[in-house]
């Protein structure tokens, strides 16, 4: 039985896509476009650096999330052409800063710990980027720990990444499911050995790499039907 | 001075997009959609399978090029809701097993031939499915060696990968000048250690992470002009 249940954060517990509204509101007509290339470019970003230099050690490419984030942007608005001057990028970045969690994601870690389950998030997002987000989202009573892959300085999927939680917590694999929206993210955590629970919010096909996710659902609150 | 001038293969001699044409034959209106998705996915399981496991030796979820091409044009028929049948799914793999090469790739190689350089490929690809492209566009005659990542099992930008122009040829990294379409390759290539060539055929902005590229120019021709 599952001790410790882990989820991604960016995507799973926040809504990334939720930052289309407010570029839609500056660029009208390409917010949903840019929140969806922004997205993408960073996770791009991500690997670019881990895979140049997969050195356990840390990547000597290495830079924070929120440093990649804004990278991200900047790249997408030149290649959208669009106008990012220094007010833009910062009232977009200060929203990022504090996503909006989806609408099941506090009161699924507040039954999970009723449970007497431990509750962890495992994410890429620099440690003061996920601090802030899991304050103004008033997670914190319920996550035992808040751990990033800034430790490693790898982003997923590489293995060391993963490992953070066996490090984090007296617990052994087959004792923690892994919970996320992305099914790289899932396909990188299921190689490394952890059960895994893909949120399918918007009903899309399973990689076709990989392991196929444990369990499947359509929303965070899906993963309590477990138990 | 460079002795070696080492090419990128797919969309930098061979245009990966023209896919699109025999696509919008099968889907109509879909078809740009489907080579530029296939494209993504199939490059973003390259990078899965080598970040969850960068061990020198090879992953041990390397798969061939030729497979995670199919694999990643299944995904997004699913994706797209499009019927893959088996003979339209040959149909396509047929097509890009003998990919178009760029107007100018012939020229340029022979040309740099008769400047005296030694000239490779060095490419995700598998080895069956380079010698076929290169085979079915005459670009034989004008290359030393093509060189694939298939022998170390770790696909670009892995270092391993770049690693393996140096143990082909003779010739230190500085007097190596890769040649790539794409700015991710550009990126790996120039953190390894290569001067780097950006054909830019779109005009598009270069990456926010790495190092800006040596040389760039709208069309491979430009290579030319270095010498």
């Amino acid at each position: 039985m599952y001790k410790l249940i882990a989820f991604d954060a960016y995507g799973t517990l926040f809504d990334v896509y939720s930052m289309g509204q407010l570029a839609e509101s500056i660029f009208p007509g390409q917010g949903e476009s840019l929140a969806i290339m922004w997205r993408d470019r960073q996770i791009e970003y991500t690997r670019l650096v881990t895979m140049s230099d997969p050195n356990p050690a840390g990547s000597q490419y290495y830079l924070p999330f929120w440093e990649l984030t804004i990278r991200s942007l900047r790249y997408v608005c030149k290649r959208m052409k669009l106008d990012l001057n220094t007010a833009t990028e910062n009232r977009l970045m200060d929203q990022y800063a504090k996503l909006t969690a989806f609408e099941d994601s506090l009161s699924v870690l507040k039954q999970l710990k009723e449970l007497g389950m431990a509750t962890a998030i495992l994410s890429n997002g620099s440690r003061e980027m996920l601090e802030t987000v899991v304050q103004s989202n008033h997670l914190k009573p319920y996550l035992d720990q808040v751990v990033t892959v800034e430790e490693v300085k790898l982003f997923k999927t590489a293995p060391q990444s993963y490992q953070l939680l066996l490090d984090a917590f007296s617990v052994k694999k087959d004792e923690i499911l892994f919970v996320s929206s992305n099914a790289w993210d899932a396909v990188g955590a299921s190689w490394f050995g952890l059960d895994v629970f893909w949120v399918n919010r918007q009903g899309l096909p399973f990689e076709e790499i990989g392991n196929k996710p444990n369990f499947e659902g359509n929303s965070l609150s899906k993963v309590l039907e477990i138990f």
